[in-house]
């Protein structure tokens, strides 16, 4: 039986590199052979223990790579195509995605809604921090590269492309909107991309580290805050006349970020919520307006299918936006324990890595 | 100088009848004469102090009358017309109201926006509770009643049919929607009432009064569920086969119906805030799925203006809904408080009473 | 080799019953055989040649019965289930599935739309006026049949029911709008329940016979017009006060209803219009404002897939709708012939057929 | 009496500069001195007799100046500043208004809703081609413009940017979305900036004049497309290869941009059209997928108010986007008929002129 190269959870602490069988596929599925992956910081809370996943899975869910082998059933594709699939994988068939919210689809109750069910790289199965892996659904997952598009320049559409705009998407960022964005690491710094994507006049970056500061306004940010340097909510209501903001992006996962991304609103404004949180979050009454305020709270797990992936190389390859920048470190996926290393540890101003296996 | 009886705060606890001077407008606003109105369950969270507004004020936001007299800049109106006003009485030329978010509304801050800045009858002016009030606005807010409606018939527009009718709109509500309506005083019911009228299927009404019960499977309620009962989520979640419901409308204000709510929305499910809560709000990790389950939580203050109030009296003309039941003790103006003894010790089965000065 | 019989189309004018093979089917499909079926305004046009399909197709989209058979890969359901399909059967995995577009599904093109590329059943592929139907993408498509409803009570969602209600969805009908429905056949009728089941207040049916007139007043129409009684531009805007009205759905397929629709409409208002044409259409100058009176016209095919059928029998099943007396005749699947010699020419006060193999 | 030169439409073929008074105004209106303002192709439209207007009328809509007087009734702004109205000036508190529609605002008939009602200036009341203007509804009209813009800046904010933004965002362009653009005036310059705005990725200009297609491209145009060069519709399914685009704007009003916008859809695809047609429109059965192919066709009257305006000016105060490029030549009103004569034979290359009092 063949074997690849993999990198595996072990337990707490031990993510390796590992020998595992080259994946089996079914009839709707497809065999990609990666070509480039990288890190995601969910990957770390694997890693540290923080959200449970099977021993022995490999891990990792942004996929660049060529077609090595398609299931009977699958048309429209041809071996040897060069193809991303987004982090999440909807199957298309479920009652989840029939209505329109795919990335909660999976096969786990009775009417085919579950949370975070359309999350399986790396989670429910094998990933793809190998030499190759099993895509479910290909029909609906595999996206074709433009060929003018290299690896990295397509390697932020699977996740953090894809979740940072879809911040802005939920927010419902309008022509003229102020937006505020609450943390710019990378899903945070799409999440600035995202709103000036979609037309906002001012954006707010709200961070303390220099890079990502800087990247934010490379990115479309018109103002950066430093959280450090005095009250966030203030500076921001300053910033805005008293007003407040159209829309609160909150881009890391915890109280601080969240209750001040509230804060900011302006009555009947909207916190789209990206950040994957620890504990219980509080929403303080004055804050609330007491329930009068008309607020919009949301929350969002990155989409994919091909349709979403097709649409992000598309805004790649029309030259709006280039993301590439965010690659600061590149690996042999021999090496990734050391890309875990610096990834985890965000050493050396580290934004996203480049696994090549 | 003309005076006429009002209610009035005097103090925490005290809500008196007294005599003060009928109201000057100015040539944006109207003077009504009323013929009915009522009390409302914020104005016993006056009463108590829980919300504060001057000493003084004239309580009550919930007017049914006839014009009295017209500013100078009104047109489209005549004096002798039967009007309702809504609770919340847009200006319809601040930014917010230009935005779409017209509840919003004031003058408090440099751009227009400020929390619950509509609401001004019995919170920031003189309010219905009494023989004559200024409607501010005029030409955004007096509302014609057609003439085959009674007082009572309309009675509920101003404030809690909007406001119910609204948890089940900003909930979004579709055709085959699953709903749960947390809470079945007026409001809730006229949720029930709003969710039916979307076209939703199951609608399903938690609460523990009898009385409420049954009027909740009148308005349209498929299930009604009494939170005495046992698990008020795990009854939810066997009739919906494990599946949650699509919107959760919360109407009460407290932390329990609130994380209820959200326990029992399937993933990408909306929980829609109509409560006035008294104190910050817990959001538990699981019922968020850690931020990965695409809720949406939105909250809403009770629209209003005439295009509004035209509607809400176009659904009462075409027999769709008829609230009147909701009725259920009538008083003079000169009882008025007993009618707030009543009221606000939720005494004799009492829903709504009519108050006709 | 198995045979069934199937109503076949031979060439225009003659759909003829006919031994056909039982139909073999692949791993992502399913095997049912029918209880009950209809005949469609659109298989009428397909025997009056005006629209083509292939000689020898099995025709008829509108399938109840019993799963015989399932793939290898469909999972979720057993065979001895009693289920239905919509009309329109997407196939959950192509770019327009994705996109939320469903019923423009199909594969004919490189990135997956085609119009009307999801309607296959009777159009691409053979359809259920047979003893079988071979149903493509079942784990999209099946959807089960509660217990306590009855064939005939869920022969109107897989086309006439989701037809009718999506005029109302995409108009976008509000609570009290105003809404006219151009032709009262099957999914006019349906469109009349649809507008109700969204919220509208004064609804408008225009016809002139007067069985469909009278089930209009049951579905929920407040206003009737016979179009031969006087201009019906000029009825309604006397009924809607000069207002016009918010929506109006053209239900019929003529420039004489389309453009009356368009007439009735406020500034600001939505034709929906569900007809099926068979010739081009004007646009008056007048009518249209010159472009400037921020009009919508949207027109949509049936919407298909599982969940958009369990919505609809959710309705059903909760009683807010019974479209059973819409059945009007029965016949034997032996007897189709008569059956649609009798539509065909609308005699007999015939609204829906049921035909049971 | 105090006298102001003013543009004035005496009959067919004449607009001439004459003396009027200086305009009176009621509580709720000012009165602003003209800085800059410009002329609307509408406007050669009046000239030209083909859209009529009251002989004497003072035309133009673009204004920017300083409020030289405030009615009575009005707060929130003070003499001396700088300030912007709409083309469109909603008055707020029309049923139109109140139901978000508020350029079809208009005290015409019974309840508030008149087509193009909300255009007042050189349409309805004098306009601003003149050293002063009256400015009704003031408090819902009047907005500020930013210190560090120039009156060029923002000339073109009160129609063309509003309008040709509008077009993209009633086609509900997304990100990623493909968008054609029919014509390249400055309404169409505007709508490809727009497209640009709200993250379109592929957007493909169409016109024939090489300025225009040059500027299309710096606005954000990733294609232009000659028509005199071959098929459009040929063109334009070549470049998406055969998939049509999801949004296609026509910026001219003729029946072979609207058709060929309407040919190059895909199916769901939206056409949103902003020209001022003048004569029927014809929609070809094909085109039209004979009503089944999920198409969407929208009209826009430029959208007004302050809250628009502030928005507007909030873009192009981040630097997102440069329309002062559009200001092609500069006439002092002196000089206004000339200036008629330049722009109405589109002589020189003009786009835009700047015309200052």
């Amino acid at each position: 039986m063949a074997t690849m190269k993999a990198a595996i959870f072990v337990e707490k602490n031990r993510i390796v590199l590992d020998e595992k069988p080259i994946p089996d596929i079914g009839p709707a599925d497809a065999l990609v052979r990666l070509t480039t992956t990288t890190i995601c910081g969910t990957d770390i809370h694997i890693l540290r223990g923080e959200y449970p996943v099977a021993k022995g899975l490999t891990i990792g869910h942004e996929p660049v790579g060529i077609i090595e082998k398609l299931g009977a059933q699958v048309q429209g594709f041809s071996e040897g195509q060069r193809v991303i699939a987004g982090a999440i994988t909807p199957s298309g068939h479920s009652n989840a995605c029939l209505c329109g919210c795919s990335s909660q689809d999976g096969p786990g109750t009775l009417h085919g809604f579950k949370a975070i069910g359309g999350w399986k790289f790396g989670n429910t199965i094998d990933g793809c921090q190998a030499e190759y892996v099993r895509v479910p659904d290909a029909m609906a997952n595999l996206s074709l590269i433009p060929d003018n598009l290299s690896d990295e320049q397509v390697l932020m559409c699977p996740d953090i492309m894809s979740t940072g705009f879809s911040g802005a998407e939920r927010g419902d960022v309008k022509i003229g909107d102020t937006v505020a964005v609450f943390a710019l690491g990378p899903i945070g710094l799409c999440a600035v991309a995202g709103a000036r994507l979609k037309g906002a006049g001012t954006i707010i970056g709200v961070d303390t580290v220099n890079t990502r500061m800087t990247v934010a306004r490379q990115l479309g940010a018109t103002h950066v805050i430093d959280f450090t340097q005095g009250n966030v909510v203030e500076q921001i209501m300053a910033i805005t006349y008293g007003r407040g903001v159209d829309v609160a992006i909150e881009a890391l996962g915890t109280q601080s970020t969240f209750e001040s991304a509230l804060r900011v609103l302006r009555p009947g404004g909207t916190l789209s919520s990206l950040g994957v949180y620890s504990s219980d979050l509080r929403i303080p009454l004055d804050a609330f307006a007491a329930g009068l305020g008309d607020y919009n709270i949301v929350s969002t797990l990155c989409p994919g299918g091909k349709e979403r992936m097709r649409r992000l190389m598309e805004v790649i390859a029309s030259g709006r936006i280039d993301l590439a920048p965010l690659v600061t470190h590149r690996f042999k996926l021999d090496d990734i324990e050391a890309a875990y290393e610096l990834f985890g540890h965000q050493r050396d101003g580290v934004m996203k890595v480049a696994i090549t296996p």
